[in-house]
């Protein structure tokens, strides 16, 4: 979402993918072919593509029928170039040609890792997919999590993050999406060491059993521990305003304090940017009549661009 | 196979393709997401196709493994595309830009039929897959084939057959491949109708239960019956010598006179132009080491120039 905003600017992304992911397409892929997950690194190729809209529309497209049932059509189109080519990087960048793309899709490690979740109460429980879909998670809450085998980061997303002016991070879904990547070996290092502005795109809402309650300042101090020096320079909050009957709805399904505030208790060391940065509700409904509480792909963007032109 | 070999000369290409096909993954995609067969279709893009080497590769290329075992990734990005358009006629020009594509490739008919085998005691079997696997076929052999339902064909193909200076029918299985095309109303029409002069490649060899013993004869008789009308013009035949153990092979496994000769009985209203136009034995081996008797690509394109630049 935030890639095609920026992609309108004048700007060399490189996107850093977690490999974490093992829910629905990508699941199935990962194991009955052994792939990569290729369903995150589709997206950000999507949004990063200048090809025709009819190829961005295939590979978002969902067979709905039969054995292919689910399957996204650019998850197999990752997954056959990762077998023809030998490996997932080549298959990236072969799928990087094919698809005209601005920048680059560089995943965080080259190989593949499992989730592991560990509740409360001790117990451990494997694969992402689970977050969203264990009631588990849900009741007892979840402590921590970390990945298995404990994996080296793909040199390319280090190289990365060395070279960046600016590092974003987020927005994201914080231990699905954000964390997985910091858990990542020489990835916190490299963080650590750059002399890149770091930007945290706030979370908007929480997640029951999970971020119970967070404040803006929860989710900056975990990320600051999890780079293990206070290295987050700036924060995007929102401030837009939110539809109440959406705040309710968010209450009920995920416990007080759903919407991501900040405490402004203690003294910081970073910047908070204040901004409207969500999609006003209508746009921000989906096809079933849904409305959830989203970033919106130019107001995120032109606020990062805001920030690069001061640097 | 003739169309990449034909390919590589200035000529406007338009490739007619059967839709009878139902075996494999085209057959599996054909019931499950109700679309048009486009195993044919397939490669015959991928024959014309002027894209990357890549791009080519990952159309053939098949999964081994999982619930997508078998399939191949082009006919998933042409059922894709067929869903995403509409229809099956808009996904394939979108497949054709999307690949490059010299010339045209153009499904003889707009909608799905299923190819009926009946045979010499009256049973009948569905299915254009049975013909190559059916026992009882090689068995008790076949009558006749027909299609159901009882379609007319697709405005472009008939207007190609007007538009076209050559015709060229074959190289293909006679009853799974050229016999189909012939079926549909208004193309044989077409051809009756049609300046263009015909040629003929013959076919190099018998299927027991369906082609026994026929000569060289027999085919163009049966052509030319199908048509209406004496309108076969030349016929390509094989004089190349073929390597006597696969000829002792083939034999074997289809029965006496499996390899299609001339009988050059009776008074004849075409020309035969012999040549050699098959494969050596040793470019015609399988990864798995067997041999087939085999058309060759380029030898075939220029016998077909040849004739062409004599009208």
């Amino acid at each position: 979402m935030l890639l095609a905003g920026l992609k309108k600017y004048p700007v060399n992304l490189s996107a850093i993918v977690s490999m974490a992911d093992d829910g629905g397409s990508t699941g199935i892929l990962r194991d009955e072919l052994g792939v990569l997950p290729p369903g995150d690194v589709r997206q950000c190729l999507v949004a990063l593509s200048d090809s025709s809209q009819i190829m961005r529309e295939l590979m978002n497209y969902r067979f709905d029928n039969g054995t292919l049932n689910g399957h996204s059509f650019g998850n197999l189109f990752l997954s056959a170039l990762e077998k023809i080519k030998g490996n997932f990087l080549s298959g990236i960048e072969e799928a990087s040609r094919i698809l005209n793309i601005r920048g680059e899709v560089v995943p965080v490690i080259n190989q593949a890792v499992r989730m592991h979740i560990e509740l409360k109460n001790g117990e451990i429980i494997i694969g992402e997919n689970n977050l969203d879909h264990n009631e588990e998670i849900r009741k007892i809450g979840l402590k921590k999590i970390f990945l298995k085998p404990s994996v080296s980061a793909n040199k390319k997303a280090v190289e990365k993050i060395k070279e960046a002016d600016l590092i974003i991070i987020g927005p994201g879904d914080y231990y699905g999406s954000i964390v997985p990547n910091l858990l990542v070996r020489d990835i916190a290092k490299a963080l650590k060491n750059s002399r890149a502005k770091i930007v945290y795109i706030c979370n908007l809402t929480n997640k029951k059993g999970q971020t119970d309650g967070y404040s803006l300042e929860t989710y900056v101090d975990g990320l600051n521990t999890l780079i293990g020096l206070p290295r987050i320079d700036l924060v995007i909050a929102n401030n837009g305003k939110i539809d109440p009957t959406l705040i309710a709805r968010y209450e009920k399904r995920e416990g007080k304090n759903s919407i991501v505030k900040e405490t402004g208790e203690k003294s910081r060391n970073y910047e908070v940017i204040n901004t409207t940065v969500i999609k006003n509700t209508k746009t921000a409904t989906t096809q079933k009549g849904q409305s959830f509480i989203r970033h919106d792909s130019e107001k995120l963007a032109s606020s990062i661009i805001k920030i690069l032109n001061k640097i």
